[in-house]
């Protein structure tokens, strides 16, 4: 139909006005993707029936969130995963076969270089905060371990501090790693009980949870990401389901599933047997991945 | 409901997860209008099913829409307007009374003080272009005429530039000019014929509008604010129906009712009563003013 045709622009008719300025698309799947977005915007707004104020403080907040993005903060992906968008992306793309285990959020903190270490290595390198002993098995969803499957783990500090949020003040690669499971699936290693921390709440986003009454926090998780061949590749996080803000994530990331038990273990013996010098929490959780699709 | 009573994130609940978060807000008005956008913002995300790199891509395009905007280009306002938004927000906030004019979008090229001139005023500065003698009526809905009527001006010249865009090439206020009405509610003035221009489309709107299939030219128009005690304000423009983007404008700022006739005057006997010493385009407009609401 021709813009001719289709009659000019008013408030009935508006979405369908500008889409059908897209019949001559040079990007079809842009095409598509916008007719979408221009029908959902264009309900929004006569849902919302802004002023004229209104409207411009949203061009304002939009702008202020662009402002703040840089090279080391992309302020836009932090209003994603505020709103929740952004983990509505991961769960549309890891729809996962009955009895695998699910996604989560990637999240910014992750690293590529992190180091391989022997099963059984304690990532935390600067002997900060309660001693924590995690280990589990790696399956596919017939039950059968995976060997060789590639663990790569990485945690915030006692403080809710990732290594490169404070560099100079933890070493270089702190509570990170990289291990490989042999022939039974099974991994352990050591690290400390993290903490929740904010995301970064100093800018635009920031004072929108503030005006929503929001806080800033994601409760305590270890992230990770599992990849073995003929498997489907897993990022994911255990969370602590004692967390002050297990029910209450700022990135909506946490999921039943993905609730770990932090059991804090006094007796001497075990102490010993896990080689710790004091009273540790022991983590126990089991990954099973998807067949590759 | 708390957070725990909803229960965590699921594709399937993950718009009032995320409204649910909001139970106390500070600010009720952001809380309503951000309940619209999720709601809307998730189903869209839900019809689409971005892969996570299209998702990335919308982040990156928002962050270069961002970037781009400055204290004298505000990319935002022009996304809002290649999607019909602000043209939307200008309809709903400016419903009229049966048989009152319409209104349109404002643009960016308002400036506040621009001269006022005594009615017939050549507000064409630099003789460049075909003349043109603009006149017409302005009266209330209940057709009586409206006197001391502030009528406020502005239009791009003959190669589709204001003046502001120009600074040095035109004279300061080159087709702009202030007039007001007498006791018959009547005014005229001289300009000229103005031509189509793009909307700035060497950002990443204009990027995208390419994408799309679609032009960046607003058809030729004039730019009025009409403004009288007892009155609404009314913010539009009068457009030329032979113009070749007329049923494309790329900011859907056309109305039926905002077409005006520009007739070209060939006849030495009318060129020289209206002070003209070539062929002119008479452009004959009235507009009707809605009382205060
Ligand atoms: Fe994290
Ligand atoms: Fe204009």
């Amino acid at each position: 139909m021709s813009d001719q045709e289709q009659g000019y622009f008013t408030e009935e008719n508006s979405a369908e006005v500008v889409i059908s300025r897209n019949a001559n698309a040079k990007n079809e799947r842009l095409a598509e993707v916008m007719a979408v977005v221009t029908k959902h915007l264009h309900a929004a707004v006569k849902e919302i029936e802004p002023t004229q104020e209104e409207w411009f403080e949203a061009i304002q907040f939009l702008t202020k969130v662009g402002h703040a993005c840089n090279d080391w903060r992309q302020e836009f992906i932090l209003l994603s995963d505020s709103l929740g968008v952004s983990m509505l992306v991961d769960a549309i793309n890891n729809r996962k076969p009955s009895g695998a285990s699910e996604s989560t959020v990637l999240g910014p903190f992750h690293v590529e270089d992190a180091p391989e270490l022997p099963m059984g290595a304690d990532i935390c390198l600067d002997q900060k905060g309660e001693p924590m002993l995690v280990r589990g098995r790696i399956t596919g969803t017939d039950g059968q371990p995976i060997a060789n499957a590639k663990i790569d783990v990485w945690q915030a500090n006692d403080e809710g501090f990732y290594d490169v949020q404070q560099k100079g003040l933890q070493p270089d690669f702190n509570l990170r790693g990289v291990f490989r499971t042999g022939a039974d699936g099974t991994y352990h290693f050591k690290g400390v009980k993290p903490k929740y921390y904010p995301i970064p709440d100093d800018g635009p986003v920031g004072q929108m949870l503030t005006q929503l009454g929001r806080h800033p926090y994601r409760p305590a998780h270890l992230h990770y990401i599992l990849e073995a061949d003929g498997f489907d590749t897993l990022i994911t996080h255990i969370f602590d389901p004692d967390d002050p803000y297990i029910h209450s994530d700022a990135v909506f990331g946490v999921k039943e599933s993905l609730l770990a038990k932090f059991d804090l273990i006094e007796d001497p013996a075990r102490i010993s047997a896990a080689g710790f010098d004091r009273p540790y929490y022991e983590v126990v959780h089991d990954f099973v991945l998807a067949p590759k699709s």
